[in-house]
């Protein structure tokens, strides 16, 4: 089975530990971005995934390459070229004290490229599934259209298409987000979201549901859900559902929604090693779990023993097999020594 | 608003992660000290804070300067010459087992200085604020000499004084704590202590209250500090309240006095990345909120948001920002990514 | 008071904090096995430990022999030769990811000596005490004939022997172990083992006990222990009890029982550091305390307080002293700073 | 005495030691850029060194300002605002291998700011000196426009000027250089440069001199300085000779001429340890020397022995006392253990 | 263009910087082999290169995998199973002090490897060059088998074929390589070896030559490559020559030689970095420039200066590009900083 | 055979890499101190080396112990009590930078100690040689005089005394050196000097020899030597010969005299990794050579054969074994890979 995403891969650059900026000397240098990530879990539970995106010829651009090659991903259809490869510096949160981003993305390769430069026919031959998230088309006007022709391309072969809302303030305004999203969701079958992004971007509220109160609302997940189903005739709606009790311990859960049955994790507590690309490794999961056709509370809970496996885990890329994410589910957590 | 902190500077080596001393091959080698933490914690709300001492001329002197120049600590007041910079070790406990110090810090310059060789009457030039602890006077006879002359130039000054009690029983015996520092505590107006200081220095009990069954008990600290002022005629009295679970998780709260109201902290339950300097950092927080006459509910809420934020940051120095503390002040301490 | 231990010390190669073994381009690499483990507790409480083995003349084997020495286990009766050094590759989980053992210790410079290798009239000449676990047996015919001959001799000084059952179903199947385990057992004094492990070698269940539900069943481990004793006629028997909340977060207690009364010890609720060892620094305290004839209460509380805090120490060996062992059996586990 | 630098400081992203970018999976983080160099000299000398730029309000912006607070250089005239630290990414080579550098600064802070958010007439008040290189004009038409007004307050101020020609064809044509600079010339007293500056921008060549086979031909030299000196007037032209060797190995001499006569330096082989910088560091000791008005002879003593310990010291920044200075320049280069 | 190399792929285990094996704590864990070395040359330069072994399905075999994926090599020809991926120690020497290796790779999944798992004819469809060395037959009668049955493949195919000689006394005695390498060198078209091979495994001296007086003498090696031709037929051979100064400094020449002109390369004097894999990156240089069919002095140009470049470069892998090696033949050895 | 030294144990903290102490957040932290590094020595030799010393019981105190342990050196002797461990801080130098100690070694526990706290008859009990240098004496009267104490002891014993002259200036003047160490000679039976110490202790000036011109002066060496002889009654003289090209390059011979032949050994040129120590492995390897009765020549070609490897070495201790010694005497330097 073939996937393919589509999105920027950034450096990203990270103190030591739990060093602030201020304090570091050094940088962890690793590679992430919401739909790299996701084509990392996917290639690392077998599956044969592409990504597509743009990135300079020089040294770290080639950097940014080998980072997905090395854990198996297709990256042949990367165009090569361009000025810069977009940064993220992360400076890791511990107890009250909250992990702090600051892009300095603007200008990249990706950013600046154009639909002409990709061939979205041979990219889509063959391919089953095509995922972006809210991101990629927040990059500028050219991206959200070559995002629109990817959708159409996919269309056109018959692939079925996710969307993880994905909604980033620093990136574009609400309003922007709403007119450029609620165009591209008509090519979507698969809707993803967090508690707010349903809000963020199309103002759809969860109606009787207190996310900073920690406490689960099935009934107003399943309201927004329904929502976005009638608003766009997704097929699925996919919400996950995380409680920060601080940034050390968060809990995690999440539901998935047919328009007729909503389908609720368990949800785990998890001590945190690494919280980005949490809801990136949910998408990997619910992705795979559906291409290989998995029932819908299967399905749930594959993604989200995967994306709770990612968060003890460092980096962007969510580094588990399906057996360690079904060993989970199937509900040992209890984190014994397997020797 | 200008503020002067007098004390000493130490280089901190401590093993790298939780290895313990007979493990460790490298030492992070970073620099902290009371009155030199609450400098930098000034100084970072954007205080002219000026750090008082003594420090050696070699390049061993010269990296303490710097550590505080860069986080903008006006060092110019700073004795240079003598011999050693003084030393302590620090090994970070875990769960059940203890962080360790063991002092290397006889014979340092600053111990060895003698008030002539400090210009008092410059350095409280325009000065709002003096800040000292019980560890100055502790270092000996000659130190505690010059923290009299320190403090008498500094009422001639018109300076408000400050001290955190921070009685070390390795430094000196609970009998020549009292006498020196009864001597001194004529000319301070806010006292800081935690829940044993008063006990240890000056024989004052908290009525009612059980520390070791980590009960905060109200009436008792309101007790304490009520004896405290009718001593020494305080306007302040703050007094921090730490339950320690154990190394890896403690609870803190704290107290401000006026003689009439006692002003109560919420409790924060803190995960730990480092302990170390949490009580100059709360002091820190309170004498930026009292220099900017906050309201006292404000300056508590201040001084423990501050301090509790702490204790999630590597190294003596409290490196946060006046908005990071508000923030957690009014009530986001969730940890979320902020991107 | 000299003690002997008889096993295989292995180079341990670790991920550098929690990256997993895919991502690390670094390991630490520090050496352990069961039975060395032990003879470091032993020489940290001021035992004269030996440790006997073999291991290859080469620089790894001398930095296996050296890491020993450095903690002042007497190696002076390690044979030499051979061609490798056993290697165990360690990942280290996190919340809800486990731990990972990869063995690499077949043909090791141990796993292919000989009795005849070791001199036991001289190397028991003058001890009190041997230890050995059921890992050494497990590594071979020729290693479960040696330890029968180790005990031979050990019995014919006078000396007490303690066994670890430690069954690893990596190293040899339930019916091998149960055979060759059997026939050691008769000159075995003291059985320490876990809640498996009686039951995994000698079919011995617990009963009316459910470790799944993470509760401590006395009842059962008394019957557990109870038909051991019947069996083998130890004199002693010592379980420890660990409910494995996540990898993060252990409970951990343990009893010990000599056939008539079963003391029990407190319960620690433990942030694990690093939990490989844990067991044998049970073992390395129950064998102090009973070389020492500690009450049984006294002993299996400074068994569980020195293994509770083996859990915040990196490596294999418990680097902890008595007096640090004392003081939280005495009931301080608040991890206060000590200075 | 004080003096000021104009110009960009960068983030410095380096692997560890000698690892290519595409091996790395961390980079030592720190600061750079000429003119910060300079300052950075400058205050180790004891001078009191201004750097004057723009620099964003985040972290990153904070931490590059405390790269420099960390050495002594004042920061107050340092503009905040704007949304990128440069960034240039280095990877040093070795023997026959290239160090190269990706530079990844356009639309950096300081490159968008205007001559408007600089007070210059405050910022020249008291200082004897100012410096700049031909990089600060080349990052854009805006950037050469403040250049040339802060020339112009200069010179208002009675400042002494030097400017290090400094080509980098990665930044501006060949064209364009000599068009901006040209203009800017007839404001600059003293003017630094290598074999190639004075050709590559102006098209001056030394007649009978070939760099490629390694030969200092001092009256090539003296033959550009002249003309130099003819055609623009300066009081000095400074000219460093390198002799590359390899990545591992230099020579390394420079001479000052004053339009009469040509005072050449000793030549110093150098074993590399980071040779980024060694030009800035030459120009920080000249201008120091010329500031303490050092004769020619000693002038250039000093600035090449200032700038030979540079490639011995990690970083952009040339950490040197005028002691070890003098030393070197006085003949003491055997390197023996001070003790 | 289509190449395939056959051998085993280790796990490289380096103490850091310069320590040795009895200081180090901590290990560089990365992967090389002779062929595998190779086969990251050529995936560098552009072809599309296949390397065939067998590695264990575990996650140590999986890194392996992954650390030639990371660099384009094609690795979907390697088997997965078997128990252990082979390990080599490697202290890395400096001045007088030789770098160390210590093999712990007996009894490694591909050492005990059967021709019958891998499928020859699909694995050489379409190939243009197959390349092993005498270490792949060294390791067993099984893997020269098997390496037997590759070379009779290729030749099927009409692959081209070449050998490194090779010599590794810790492997297998002179007597055995020479048998087993008569053998294969039917197959052989181009024969690769140091000074020393040809002695070692056929009996070939070099007349009239003095490699311990560190003297290149051309007429000896041009008699050894005519003998090697008048025995086995090869079309070419290459012969490196590497003059040993120190651990620290080296001289790397080499010639090629056809039957009838003898090539030989400029002489570089090299600071080393990492001296292991020199050899295969001078075969991987060799293998491109004879498949795009460079003339013979480009040729050995070509694989000199690609193999110099690597003797600066950090683990077993050339990591270089066309480019860089081409500017290096030209002439640029520098090191100047390409910014 | 049982050799003994005394002497104090040193703290070395030192930067990562060739960082300057003002650059430094870590500090490699390894122990050494000369006669501390000739037991360490004459432990790899296979010599049962005991070292006598007082140390603090702290940890920091234990791990310096645990420094020795780990090579096999006998730390019964080491007296334990007192506050500090000595320390000194260590910038590595490079090129023409030189290496710089910061001395922080005043009040050790050593330095304290006094002559009664040690048991001579029982430490010298079945010794043969008896090493100190002139550090130990400089330490303090308390020190001269317990160093003077062991020598008579050891004579009653009739142990063959040595002494490094090891002038330290900043320890003590020249004057008080020649008090004491001349009251101390006539217990010596083997002196050991570089080419400054005989002049700076006793005022004995080679003849017609110029070291700051780099040349070696057979004759002039003989003259110290011969002066020494005649003043002191040595049965042997040793002197090193080191020529300073920079920090990064050294060349280094010595010489041996026994009042009727000089013994030169040849000369080798090294790369430097670690220079500290370089003369203490000289002597550990004389004492090693003489203790086992080697001719002369052999003798010094041993010693410094020993101390070139050592500067190859991180850290204090040389860490060679015997062979790696007889190796390098014999010729072999060429830095071959051994595999």
């Amino acid at each position: 089975m073939k996937a393919v995403t589509l999105g920027e891969l950034m450096l990203r650059l990270e103190p030591f530990d739990y060093l602030r900026f201020v304090q570091s000397e050094d940088f962890e240098a690793t590679f992430g971005g919401g739909e790299a990530n996701v084509a990392v879990s996917l290639a690392n539970y077998g599956i044969d995934a592409k990504f597509v995106s743009k990135l300079p010829k020089h040294e770290i651009g080639q950097a940014a390459i080998n980072s997905l090659r090395k854990y198996g991903v297709d990256t042949s259809y990367v165009v090569r070229g361009g000025d810069r490869v977009g940064i993220y510096f992360l400076e890791k949160g511990a107890s009250q004290r909250a992990s702090k981003v600051i892009y300095d993305r603007a200008g990249s390769a990706f950013a600046l490229s154009e639909s002409k430069e990709y061939n979205w026919d041979e990219i889509f031959k063959g391919v089953t599934w095509f995922h972006f998230s809210g991101i990629t088309p927040a990059l500028g006007e050219n991206v959200a259209k070559l995002t629109e022709e990817a959708c159409i391309a996919a269309k056109k072969h018959g692939v079925t298409i996710s969307c993880d809302l994905n909604y980033r303030n620093k990136l574009w305004s609400k309003e922007k987000a709403r007119e450029v999203m609620t165009k591209l969701m008509k090519y979507v079958d698969v809707c993803i979201g967090n508690e707010d992004d349903a809000n963020d971007v199309f103002g759809i509220k969860a109606e009787n549901n207190d996310t900073s109160a920690g406490k689960l609302n099935k009934a107003g997940y399943v309201s927004v859900a329904q929502q976005l189903i009638n608003k766009f005739g997704f097929k699925y709606v996919a919400i996950t559902l995380r409680t920060s009790i601080s940034a050390s311990e968060n809990n995690w859960a999440a539901m998935i929604y047919d328009g007729k049955t909503p389908y609720l994790s368990k949800e785990y507590h998890m001590n945190i090693i690494d919280r980005v690309g949490g809801g990136d490794s949910f998408a990997g999961g619910l992705i795979y779990a559906l291409m290989n056709e998995y029932p819908l509370q299967e399905t749930i809970d594959f993604a989200v023993a995967a994306s709770c496996l990612k968060h003890s885990i460092e980096g962007d890329f969510n580094l588990v097999s399906v057996d360690e994410v079904k060993k989970l589910a199937a509900g040992d957590g209890s984190g014994r020594v397997q020797r």
